[in-house]
């Protein structure tokens, strides 16, 4: 603005006028701003319409992980929407770094998001829920449960329902000594830990025989745990692996230690990606439509976006289980 | 700055001034404006500040499919260094539309970019090419071939010595009648034909008994087009397929029919995402390292922001043909 104005020879509060369309310019002021503009090869510039009119028309999308296909798709589905609705959409990667989803959060409100979805690595990292709770465009919160200071709309998957359903069926098998490689603090973690304690509590077996492995969504660490698992006194006949990065871990020991799976080993993951219907034998998962998640947050988003008065909501979506043939009857001592 | 301006009673030049840094300012002046800025939150403004030193230390990224794990992969590796540099990344995803890349190209520039990393939907779609070429920041374009009029900087994989060595294995294992399930018209998948067909003729073997199958990087293809393969009366003994979508679809067929890979049919897929070493048997893959991709394009856009003197660049990586159970002797006619 300050090129144009010298190029034009007038005040920038005249450039500001007249490229904000402001009636009180005459059609000089206006012929001469217009000429430095075209000489200058300014370009329209996005920020400085969403500056006036409020809506830059672009949506921001904070995950914590771009690598993890469960993330990548729900990044699809809230695409789709937004493209249909005529947004854009800033996507931003913290590599599983809480400190960067607050960096993200401020460099997409500083770059004009109308709205943020959010996935973020942490439900309890002080920084990135202070920024959530500073933001004044609406937010969306996926997958997480964040402190009530943080006035978002939630879209949640009933982890519940399918895990119940996984273990319901290896109960059904005859398995009565089950363990979970389980993911970082987050809602999808308890409830899936919640629900195995609770069928099995609910079948008189003492929830605390569950074996459970912590650590992050991530293949090492689900490699890790099959192995030192597999390796106790009495192992586990059964294995749930907690995210499909953990699964994907747990299939490598399996692979490397020969175990063929529904005959020494019953498993379930989470996640149905390719490698669950595609290895030998499939592999039963807890599935939900990832697609869906993402069109769910976009278009609760676009709702706030177009009427800031609009309350938060909650939509919670269902998970399934898929029994395929790594499940099957728990091997009788001989 | 309107806002600002009116709150403090001053005119907006004055504001702008003010928050510029200007050296022409009064103490008064300064203290108006700043005690109106405190009033109202405003917020420093990354935008703002970008306006005056150029360098908003953010560069976009345009993929065409975030839901490709081989993308996500490039982008995970570009981030980590653009990262340790200070730079915040802005990615978007055009949903295989290229129409959407130049879309997202305009975007990333009107939101100040410093610059751009692209791995286009297609080489010669006009309108992004145009967009690319009119851009006045640098870029970095990824595995792609575009007309010399972008004025870009390459990273490149050599496509042809992890392909050549595929199909000299295969040959080796009396292979003679290859199938080629190929990806869209862009540089990978010109370099793996030529690469097959470069060999079959170095071993006086017509290249037009090569059979290929042009379509999408997408499994849907990668499953059809084996299923037409597998249907011909003198079907391939060895199929080759040329992406990682496309592999994940052909072996959802090859399961479907009960093929044992590396007996009834040997296989060779591209890019050795976890699928193809926990398949059984293991799948032979034409291998790149994707993170070193990201990487180099990140250091080549990060050189050309610090010095927008510096002359375009091209990188070229290796590929790497990883050999494994899915390859066999061929079967031989009883």
């Amino acid at each position: 603005m300050r090129e144009v104005a010298e190029r034009a020879g007038v005040a920038i509060s005249s450039v500001s006028r007249v490229l904000s369309g402001h009636p009180d310019v005459s059609e000089e002021m206006r012929n001469q701003v217009m000429a430095a503009v075209a000489e200058l090869g300014y370009k329209p510039d996005l920020l400085a319409q969403g500056l006036r009119s409020r809506i830059t028309k672009s949506v921001g999308f904070v995950t914590g992980d771009m690598s993890n296909p469960v993330f990548a798709q729900i990044v699809s589905g809230a695409e789709v929407t937004l493209r249909e609705a005529g947004f854009s959409m800033l996507l931003t990667n913290s590599l599983v770094d809480p400190d960067l989803d607050r960096h993200n959060i401020e460099l997409l409100e500083q770059r004009r998001a109308d709205g943020l979805i959010i996935l973020p690595v942490s439900e309890t990292h002080e920084p990135t829920v202070a920024a959530l709770a500073e933001l004044t465009v609406p937010v969306v919160v996926v997958e997480r449960d964040l402190p009530a200071r943080v006035r978002a709309s939630l879209v949640l998957s009933d982890h519940s329902r399918g895990m119940s359903a996984a273990v319901e069926r290896l109960l059904e098998l005859g398995h009565r000594r089950l363990a979970l490689i389980s993911g970082p603090a987050l809602r999808p973690t308890r409830q899936r830990r919640e629900a195995v304690e609770a069928v099995l509590a609910a079948h008189r077996i003492d929830p605390r025989s569950l074996i459970v492995r912590d650590g992050l969504f991530s293949p090492g660490h689900g490699a890790r745990a099959t192995r030192e698992l597999l390796d106790l006194d009495d192992p586990p006949t059964a294995l749930i692996a907690g995210s499909n990065q953990i699964m994907i871990g747990a299939l490598k020991t399996i692979s490397e230690r020969g175990f063929e799976l529904g005959r020494d080993l019953s498993f379930v993951g989470c996640d149905d990606i390719a490698i669950a219907s595609l290895y030998s034998p499939p592999i039963s998962v807890v599935e939900r439509d990832l697609a869906a998640i993402g069109e769910a947050a976009a278009r609760l988003l676009l709702t706030h976006v177009s009427d800031p008065e609009t309350e938060p909501q909650e939509i919670l979506l269902g998970t399934r289980y898929i029994d395929r043939a790594s499940c099957g009857p728990v091997a009788t001592a001989l």
